[in-house]
């Protein structure tokens, strides 16, 4: 050696190390779904990983073994996020929300040997139990009412541990998509690629993390690593206010006890809380910043947030990119914009943080790289050092040559580098041999003061092959016709764009993940025929 | 495989990558020696680069290479920050304020085969020239008088170039310490330790850098990777305004042109643009942030700026840690205190980064590891991925056991993770057995209105082993004695620390970098006699 830097092997204990030793007593406050409330600590959740780790090596755990996790946001499951890192393994966050033909295919696929999960799914647990064939043991977060629990499960350890060193390429999480067509995949995020999507989400760009910043997270736990919230977070010494319950009610009332800067959710969670306040007649919280992701937020989810003086930055990413891809929020202008402006070009995803990097390709000839002109969309690609590369035992790797993921949305490139997602490549709708947008009629429609929600799928048509169709769910209280609708959209997307029909409905299917399911929608109306279709 | 991340070498490569693609029209400014201005941008800056890397190797320089620069800060420069890293060659950013013998020693030592120098060191060059034995070629940043000039050289390549691939260990940067005892030391950056530095110090403990941020670093392009301001910035894509002199007169006609927001450098080049500022009756620079290091911050500086509404980011760190260890900024606590409060905290030199990890060790005995109680002093101690493990070329590791560095500073931890830096090993004064703080009798003895400059240094004292002396340089046209020198230092620091002597002299030597020169101040008084010693 003729001279070099230090080794340092990325794992995601420094994060936990980290936290525990430079902001020690900066809290983590949870709100229990029983309405209790408690407080611990970096420091305290250190202790609790520790002792954790060394439960589950007590149990025989080891090396690469996976832990389930079937929990709500809280102090507890921030502990298995450290505790089953720290000994090692993988830690698996199952969606509750999931059907049970999925749930017991993701647990047995991961070989899941442990389960630690909230009193308040129970019911899931005893209705899988029998099905999930690999796990061992059950532990309750909550109580020791049918199996262990949590607390005195732990509480039996010394905490006296080293954390079990092994390659910055191990596994230490596991996700799964929520498999809108087909089996969920599994998407393993290694100690090397979450450190390294911690240390680009930190950044003023991203979640702009600093020891004042209090976050209350929305997104959940279980859900693409929660945005990876809680490891930037741990990095940046942030105080966390968790909520095991998303009543809008309870995050108001915990936003404002507990000085609440951050905040972070799909559009449906922001909507719900605006029409809390609404029915109540107060304020949104003072939050100073609001991240959007998971599905495009609406323009006037923007507006209104920032009118609140909160800085929005609308994300993209997927279970796939840890989540992490863009983050659209002030741009270098940002002080000479309206405010017109700026909810514009926030309604776009924003800018890849360093580490990623995109390309749209042509839709129907994916070796045809497109321009980052701000104009010609196409089906957009990502590689970066936290994208997938192949799926939990597949056959294949998921990238084609040059290392690229196929993300299966669409997009246009700007030439500053922003991202502004159309659709996604299943969705898009293909009227007379050009593309029309689902999200964009979509977004405009809920502008409507009556309109509460909108999906916008493509129908058969025997002359223009599809045309779109937008179905509408109604305010309550509130009342419009198809035309008011139509009329409304009329100034806002291309003539040829506008909606072949209006449909009212009482509800539109969702996800597991609070997203539109149009999928679901598809099949609900498979019958469906248009006027002159 | 079961199952992966995407595979991803650190190098800094993607760093201007990053940068042409998602800013590329984001400015580089450059103010010349001559008072002329260039304007490029990131684009142009990898285009660049690219021409450089392809003329490096038409020269016939290959992988592991050495490069050397000798210039000041400017566009040109930047270009061979990513052009020699690119062509997989290592930068040696030379100091030109060292001593020819210090010259002739580190260019030899690093074995540079090329010379990229600024037309105003053509002297050193002239002088050296026969005296470095390795550098093949030279090349003229800014004309082709006596030899080739860059922009000439580049333009014979067409920048149509691959970045050289290799290991995230290969080393990309190598700089010297300005050797205050003994021969300089090669500290080599790699690619890696590169990379995960600037990821750091984006987020907004440290330098805060979003894309609205335009930085005019005051801090050498020479010294200590500029503090990584060059990778730190191309990551989040700001706005670069670089300054080939550092007159005050200049670089704040610059801030104010360029609409600069951030300025980084040592506490003297503070001082000097303060002392502008009240010559010229007129208010400091309207900046966001100002970075202060490689010495210590005083109270009065910190309290100015604040006062100026500029957040003052206080880091410490040294060319063997790449080189930030620490930034003080903002605590959680912020918005409670009182401007006093935050003056005072600022003055400590912050939490360490998440990366780094510091521990105190005992004076005498280096095995005793200290408590951080925030009280009890000892030698500074630091680990991470981009803290020297061995010098380059040396026979042995930099490090002891547990892979810690020794800083040579004197600090204290406390509880929140703070340093306080106190002195350093060897300036450290002893006095009946207990520790003096020299650096803190000289920050507080600057706080008088008659004091320029001060240094302290331990005299030989046969009771008390050694006593504190202090040099003080007094402002031009204000005066004071040494009984109100003492007097003013009566409430600040503990009575037994109190100058034994308060000699006033015309000047004290400073340092390459800038800094107070303790060693050349004890040879100059080396016959110096304490009245009662
Ligand atoms: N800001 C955004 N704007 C628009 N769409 C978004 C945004 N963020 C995420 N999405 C959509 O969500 C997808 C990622 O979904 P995610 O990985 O979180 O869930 P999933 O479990 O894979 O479920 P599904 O892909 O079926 O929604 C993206 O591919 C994109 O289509
Ligand atoms: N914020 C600070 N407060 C006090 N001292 C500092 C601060 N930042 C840096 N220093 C001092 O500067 C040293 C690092 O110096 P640096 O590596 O930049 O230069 P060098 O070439 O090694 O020269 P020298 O060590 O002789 O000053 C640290 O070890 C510390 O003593
Ligand atoms: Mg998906
Ligand atoms: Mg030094």
């Amino acid at each position: 050696m003729l001279g070099a830097m230090q080794d340092w092997t990325m794992r995601v204990t420094h994060v936990i190390d980290h936290a525990a030793r430079e902001a020690p007593d900066r809290e983590i406050v949870t709100r229990w779904a029983d309405g209790s409330e408690t407080r611990t600590n970096w420091q305290g959740i250190r202790t609790d990983a520790l002792k954790m780790a060394q439960a589950l090596q007590a149990l025989g755990l080891r090396k690469g073994d996976k832990v389930a996790s079937l929990a709500m946001n809280h102090s507890r499951h921030l502990v298995s996020w450290y505790g089953v890192a720290g000994m090692g393994g993988v830690l698996h966050t199952v969606n509750p929300r999931l059907f049970d033909d999925q749930l017991e295919y993701i647990v047995n696929h991961a070989e899941d040997r442990v389960m630690v999960y909230d009193a308040a799914f129970q019911p899931i647990v005893d209705r899988m139990r029998d099905r999930w064939t690999t796990v061992e043991h059950y532990i309750c977060f909550d109580s020791g009412e049918h199996t262990t629990s949590f607390e005195d499960w732990i509480a039996a350890q010394s905490g006296d541990f080293q954390w079990v060193a092994g390659s910055e390429r191990d596994p230490c999480m596991i996700c799964y998509t929520s498999g809108t067509t087909g089996n969920p995949k599994g998407v393993q995020y290694e100690h090397r690629s979450t450190v390294l999507h911690a240390m680009a989400g930190l950044q003023p760009a991203a979640f702009n993390f600093s020891a004042s910043s209090v976050m209350l997270p929305v997104v959940p736990m279980f859900h693409a690593a929660s945005w990876g919230l809680p490891y930037a977070g741990a990095m940046a010494g942030i105080k966390f206010v968790f909520s095991a319950v998303n009543d809008p009610a309870v995050l108001h009332d915990m936003m404002l006890k507990e000085g609440v800067t951050d905040s972070a959710g799909v559009p449906t969670v922001w909507l719900a809380h605006f029409q809390y306040c609404d029915a109540n007649g107060i304020d949104l919280p003072p939050l100073k910043a609001a991240t959007i992701g998971g599905s495009a937020a609406p323009k006037f989810m923007i507006e209104r947030l920032m009118k609140n003086g909160t800085r929005v930055q609308h994300a993209w990413g997927m279970t796939e990119t840890s989540p992490i891809g863009t983050v659209g929020g002030p741009t270098h202008d940002w002080e000479n914009l309206s405010l017109e402006e700026r909810v514009v070009k926030t309604m776009k995803q924003g800018r890849p943080i360093f580490g990623v990097e995109l390309r749209t390709v042509d839709l129907d000839d994916n070796t045809k790289v497109l321009p980052r002109d701000g104009e010609t969309s196409g089906a957009l690609q990502i590689r970066g050092p936290w994208v997938v590369k192949r799926y939990f035992k597949a056959e294949e790797d998921a990238v084609t040559e040059g290392g690229w993921f196929d993300t299966g949305d669409v997009g246009v490139l700007h030439p500053d580098g922003t991202l502004q997602l159309t659709d996604r490549t299943k969705d898009v709708i293909k009227s007379g041999g050009e593309w029309i947008s689902s999200v964009e009629l979509e977004n405009a429609a809920v502008g409507h003061p009556a309109v509460a929600e909108a999906a916008c799928i493509g129908m058969f048509h025997p002359k223009w092959d599809e045309r779109p169709v937008l179905f509408v769910v109604k305010k309550e209280g509130a009342d419009c016709s198809d035309r008011d609708v139509i009329d409304y959209l009329a100034d806002k997307v291309a003539k040829w764009w506008l909606p072949d029909a209006v449909e009212f409905v009482d509800d539109i299917p969702h996800t597991a993940t609070g997203k539109i399911s149009k999928k679901d929608l598809r099949d609900r109306f498979a019958d469906y025929k248009l006027a002159d279709g």
